[in-house]
């Protein structure tokens, strides 16, 4: 069939600072001929998601990227062509599809592709209903526990995944949800859109006062995915008993600021406990959340923003995107 | 009666690095007469605490130690005159009853004081069925959770609490136990004595390769009494679902070196807990840890180690001991 597929190729390990092209080789191949069992399917949209970075960069819960495969990349494809007979053309599955046009599946990966349900949009069966607001969702009810009259602080509040912890956690009765972003257009969606009671803007006010002002009796619940000094801030400011449930911490993936924090006896002064949790742990909990995501966004209580920017040439410029804090909202790229 | 009381007045907060001797004032008074309710009672034992230093430093817990008041110290006293009909002349009790030769009780302290069984020695009273036994087996038991098969570090393991929370992993079936402590001395008693399975010296090892060494597969359960750098280093050498009990963080209490811990993305990472703790919360399992500690020393399976020195004059330098890593066993101090 002869069909160009146009592929980014891992081809060098980032080192401290932005991730620069030279780590991604662009390419085209020709695509093979299908053979009984497998189907092929077309990307449609590309996830990125800091934990990119540290694919590419160790072993971590998954073995890193190989140096010379197909960037890895979470993404929502169509199959337009089956030779298998579960898989029918024209079903949206989601899966680890990477940086290219086309891939040719079977159905046997260890990181299975998933259908994506009738009447729900690219767009939010790759943000609400995907890998960040699902991880929003486990990590709040889960690990966090969130409930009834909590103070909940949430950093990279206005993120994918943070924005709906956000919400989550006022849906949930939280008694004050203090958010943590990056500028005024970030924090005015926050206090507006997510409707999140008081908001911390971290490039023009020092987190660890605007903490105590607003949370002066501390934090029940701090839903983390930034760590270094944010965390360290975080954690002087607990309540007795207080969950810290650390989701990422993005201010150390590229490397060059300090992710070290000193305030950790806190949680023996304040017999808090702090608890790292990964997606993929928790996927008996997908059905549930799923249903309580939908019917929070179809009542409108629960908005989500996406961050859409275009064309595949431009993949690794948009990864960059998360780590310079310039996405608002869920980051994808439409091919 | 005028009976003289010897006394050592707490009268300045401590810098980084050692505790000075001006930190102290030694002073002498008369006793008063006891009113009604009151009782005497005579200190016999010292109880020597790295927590003291935090006490002396800032309101944690408990508000710090009030300038010009006697340093606060839990000790072993024996009632010598009563005017309150619950408690009887001859009675042992431990209790905050400071440096000093006497104090006037009432019974009505926040921090209660407490009776001492007939056949339990001063000097287990004060170490393994006091603060630093119990703090081991509630930090093990109720929040460490250990269990059959867990592979176990401990730091500062031939510590007052340490070497109790070495042999209840042990006790409780860990499938191997590690302890971190420094010098020969120290780890040869933590081998023969303890029954330690493998003993990492702090002083001429590293932490970190010892740990990938005995722990191949990584730790179950880590007992932390240091922080800093051993927590660090425990931190990327933890198993999946691995627990994290901060006990204390003694490295940090000087000030002198940073306490800054870089690695727990490795909770996320390996879907991993930290969690605080203080004695005072478990006190309802007292009587349980009691019995149960007391069995094993009974059977010979558990020993203890007390480092007894005299003299209430020697206060200031006994408490320095402790931080400088000079005392084998509980720090005691007889009067």
């Amino acid at each position: 069939m002869l069909q160009i597929n146009r592929q980014w190729i891992f081809s060098q390990v980032p080192g401290p600072g932005p991730i620069k092209s030279s780590c991604f080789d662009y390419q085209e191949n020709n695509l093979s001929e299908l053979k009984d069992g497998e189907y092929l399917v077309k990307n449609k949209l590309l996830s990125f998601d800091p934990t990119q970075r540290m694919w590419m960069q160790a072993d971590t819960y998954i073995p890193k990227i190989p140096l010379g495969s197909v960037m890895r990349s979470l993404a929502l494809a169509e199959v337009i062509k089956s030779k298998n007979k579960k898989i029918k053309e024209g079903t949206r599955l989601t899966g680890l599809f990477g940086w290219q046009d086309y891939s040719i599946r079977n159905g046997n990966d260890v990181f299975p592709d998933v259908h994506v349900p009738e009447g729900v949009s690219d767009e939010a069966a790759m943000s609400i209903f995907g890998l960040t607001g699902l991880t929003a969702y486990f990590g709040m009810k889960s690990i966090g526990h969130v409930k009834k009259g909590d103070v909940v602080l949430i950093s990279a509040a206005s993120g994918a995944t943070g924005s709906v912890a956000c919400q989550i956690a006022r849906l949930e009765g939280a008694s004050k949800v203090i958010g943590i972003a990056g500028g005024q257009k970030k924090c005015d969606w926050l206090r507006e859109k997510a409707k999140v009671d008081d908001v911390i803007d971290y490039k023009s006010e020092s987190i660890l006062d605007q903490i105590k002002k607003y949370a002066p009796e501390g934090i029940d619940l701090f839903f983390d995915n930034v760590g270094g000094a944010t965390l360290d801030a975080a954690l002087v400011n607990l309540k007795l008993g207080a969950r810290v449930v650390l989701c990422g911490a993005i201010s150390a993936y590229e490397g060059t600021s300090d992710p070290a924090i000193r305030n950790y006896m806190a949680l023996v002064l304040k017999r808090a406990s702090m608890k790292g949790f990964l997606f993929s742990d928790h996927l008996h909990l997908m059905e549930e959340a799923i249903s309580k995501l939908g019917s929070w966004v179809e009542s409108g209580e629960l908005c989500f923003e996406v961050d859409l920017q275009s064309g595949l040439e431009n993949a690794p410029e948009t990864l960059q995107r998360l780590f310079d804090g310039k996405n608002f909202g869920k980051q994808l790229l439409k091919i």
